[in-house]
């Protein structure tokens, strides 16, 4: 894997990131595929989005299909035909979601499947091994995500645990050849709570392992939003200029901005596919409630100034009717549409930070978000 | 609307029906969109199956988006962005269906919505009405479609509404203009029951008021197969040769063969949709479930024969997968799958009327239909 920063403006970067499933062009939003689809999007669609890269879930592929099925069928990216970069979360975030059914050993982590109770083990080895079966491109390190509030002896024993962990990937990735020929990198993941000095302790810690890339970890679980930011600023700082930076699970489009702007280049989150699905659909003008009576009868796109399937082809009063009589197409266009709308907002923040007016840009974008206003008027 | 059969082979028929939406080779099968959507399956996707008329419902539009917005919308076409050719059933037989929310009346039928039991009442002037606004290239009338079994004499009271219906609808349809500047023809609906001589009586009123096109409704209810074989074989024969043949609700891809052989010309059936969604897939070699464990790392594609996105790109290991775990792109990808299925079949059919080798072609396919060889064979 190669990555370079090919420009900044202030903190805001443009990057790219080259992996032996092509180049992806920071910073960049990844569609969420947990269990080895985008959900209610098609692959080929997600190629017309401009999606670079996708995320797969390590912990529900484990269950369901299998690594043994993951290695007969040659990996992710065969299975489930996608040819573009694969990242796969450890996996490690959905088992410490399981509070009641897990226990945590200095060696990895006991849960009972959310399926069907069967007890299973993590070590970071196994995270490994199941991530070189997944075959993706950018695997993640197991770790410990402190729940929010926490104490700081718990957010620094919970580093010391997720720096022990990172150690043993690590060591397991010299150990496990790759089964498909190709390179897989592996990004650390800073974790620490709101405590700075934790952060700083964590980022410190695992830079001097030399990860290809590192992580911020247990943000957006709670936490008021400013102190994300604070903490987002105040983490990247202590981050390598020459290594990617990816802000795990975040965010709103707000977010995206306000993060990017404190140098980060890589996101992935739910939203607008879990939004898509539950009719709340971004637009430039703030983000609206498809099922609402106000669009009945308006046959104008859900954004005008979108280019997306969606948009192009369908108006507002024709989706709402969709999500009235529980059609599925209407979660496909809702979902294909708020893509859109994350990736073609990362794009443009790309080239504002090649331009060098990111902050204005992003000023303009946030006022824009709050408005409401063309929609109003029709 | 004009039709024309351009060539027939014994009894089956290659035509051309002009609308004016466009022109329909037939025979043909009619994906159904009882909502105003193709259930998981997208406008553009439709197009690029080779769909080139589908089906609306006047009963569930009635109900939902309902008349008003269909009329401010511009009516369906515009509404769901289809340009092509639709047919809206009339509704008659949901409403028959609603056994214990409706009473016949001699003008007309009043029924409980099944969404919130309120009540509506429809005449086959209202019928014609929802259809003006809905805006379908194909009105079909206000039919009663009798019980399976049903006795001779309700059969004959239950025809002789269905015509009085069918004069009524004639009626509306010459006093009611359409709203949107393009022609809609009307077709009438043969019944009957499994009596022949009804069945005869039926068609002979029905022709001698001279729609532009006939239906045989009231079949695939629960009768044996060959029986519903030759009451359409024997119906058929009571059609007028220049007018276009609709078999309405069936069926089977083996009953569209045997039907166009016995003369029918259009088809509609929720089969390859609904059952794609129950992940029952039709290949060249027989129905396969997609879910048994037997396909669990299978590469090869669905059918092999097959050209659409889903064998193209997908293997049955990944879309048993995608069903196992519940995604949407599951259901997607199968009902692409089985509609194409349908739709190749109908293309392939029509070569083989013109071809002149329409029986001999027929055979063959039923019998690889039952042999689920090359299936296990893999």
């Amino acid at each position: 894997m190669k990555f370079n920063v090919v420009h900044t403006n202030s903190s805001a970067r443009a990057g790219i990131l080259e992996t032996d499933h092509g180049v992806i062009e920071t910073p960049i939003f990844m569609p969420v595929g947990t269990q080895g689809s985008v959900k209610a999007v098609e692959q080929r669609e997600l190629l017309e989005l401009g999606a670079q890269i996708i995320l797969g879930n390590t912990y529900h592929l484990y269950l369901r299909p299998g690594i043994d099925v993951l290695r007969t069928m040659g990996g992710l990216h065969k299975f489930m035909n996608w040819q573009k970069p694969i990242l796969t979360d450890s996996g490690g975030y959905q088992v410490f979601s399981l509070t009641e059914l897990r226990k945590i050993h200095p060696d990895g982590v006991t849960f009972k499947s959310h399926l069907d109770g069967s007890l299973h083990h993590f070590t970071p080895r196994k995270v490994i091994e199941i991530e070189r079966a997944i075959g993706s491109d950018i695997m993640m390190v197991l770790d410990e995500c402190p729940p929010f509030p926490c104490s700081e002896e718990y957010a620094r024993e919970s580093n010391a645990l997720t720096v022990k962990w990172a150690k043993e990937c690590l060591q397991a990735v010299k150990e496990i050849e790759p089964y498909y020929g190709f390179h897989q990198s592996l990004f650390a993941i800073i974790q620490g709570g709101t405590y700075k000095n934790i952060r700083a302790l964590s980022a410190k810690q695992l830079v001097d392992l030399d990860f290809e890339g590192y992580a911020i970890g247990g943000l957006a679980v709670g936490e008021p939003t400013e102190q994300m930011y604070e903490l987002v600023e105040f983490t990247t700082q202590q981050m390598p200029l020459q290594k990617p930076r990816y802000l795990m699970g975040v965010g709103t489009p707000e977010n995206l901005l306000e993060c990017i702007e404190r140098g980060v280049d890589m996101f992935d989150c739910v939203m607008p596919t879990r939004n898509g699905r539950n009719a709340a659909l971004f637009t430039h003008y703030g983000k609206i409630s498809i099922k609402n009576a106000q669009w009945k009868t308006d046959d104008q796109p859900v954004d005008k100034e979108c280019g997306c399937y969606t948009c192009k082809n369908f108006s507002r009063g024709y989706i709402r009717h969709l999500f009235q009589v529980n059609e599925i197409l209407g979660l496909q266009l809702a979902s294909i549409h708020n893509l859109h709308f994350y990736l073609s907002l990362m794009k443009e923040a790309r080239q504002h930070i090649l331009a060098d007016d990111f902050s204005q840009w992003k000023k303009t974008m946030l006022e824009q978000f709050q408005s409401n206003k063309t929609l109003i008027e029709n």
